[in-house]
């Protein structure tokens, strides 16, 4: 069975200043990239979308930041699950809807590294699916240590990459993902 | 109800240079002195124990590394789960023991940090319990990143812990869960 590409949370809403500074601008474009490429060979694509509980998230129901961005905008007849914390396999049907398709292989890009997606792909990787990660089709936002130190979201997406590397997936870019699978 | 101690993968075997250097030596010494205090309330404790799938892994089933140690032996009656991912989670019955037990509250300790430890305490976030990981109770081992920056135990361990504390779970010593708790 082809490979699946689950992308996590490219919203909107994600661009709030709520949110702070991120790295890689790109990310969106090379999410864009695979989704184009799973579309042109006809594998399956699934969209994760968050709905957050927070009333003051940019992506509580109801609010213009939950909408998909237009790089992956999903087209009628792609899934679409609804998630509220930052795990795709969670209060979802991913994984039932992965085993229903026999897919093995999952493609995981989107936003943020090492809330969302990070969660997602250890879980992708312990419920015993082959995950590569897109990592240059994800961002981080900065982030505060517990004894303030300030962490660039370049320093906590390399770190992320690291963790994830280390034992829940592959980690590769979108243009190695695009040759392994073609 | 109260709240119930999951200890993570406090073996033996994670000694064995193996895993490379790491930090807070301290750990199971906390993770000790929470489990005394825990036995004392009659509060609930999991022992969740790694049995590695990887011959070459000290965890491997056999090894004289499976174990747990002596900070931390589980005493007769009390719950051992055995897990070959990193999630306490997944591949166990630990979600649905909790749920028995109308258990709300849960306290995370272990190794290691930011593989068994974190996985585990992001899945109890996510799947609604008020998860508190005791900070001075777990240890990480030193990481390569992917552009080759070595990173310390200390250095995974704090991004560990902001990444928990951003969205997972409260993160407090040893000292502060007990007065917490008592």
């Amino acid at each position: 069975m082809a490979p699946a590409l689950i992308l996590v949370d490219i919203q909107q809403g994600l661009d709030d200043p709520w949110y702070g500074v991120r790295n890689n601008p790109d990310a969106e474009r090379n999410a864009g990239r695979l989704l184009t490429l799973w579309r042109e060979h006809g594998w399956p694509v699934v969209h994760i979308q968050h709905l957050s509980t927070n009333p003051e998230s940019p992506l509580y129901p109801g609010k213009p930041g939950v909408p998909h961005k237009p790089e992956v905008t999903p087209l009628p007849g792609e899934p679409v699950m609804t998630k509220h914390v930052n795990s795709g396999f969670i209060g979802t049907n991913l994984e039932q809807w992965l085993r229903d398709h026999q897919i093995e292989d999952v493609v995981i890009a989107g936003l943020t590294t090492n809330h969302c997606v990070e969660t997602t792909t250890r879980m992708a990787g312990n419920l015993g699916f082959n995950a590569t990660l897109a990592h240059d089709a994800c961002a981080a936002h900065d982030l505060a240590g517990l004894d303030g130190t300030h962490y660039t979201g370049e320093q906590v997406h390399a770190m992320s990459l690291a963790n994830i590397a280390s034992e829940f997936a592959e980690v590769r870019s979108t243009a190695e993902i695009a040759k392994q699978f073609s």
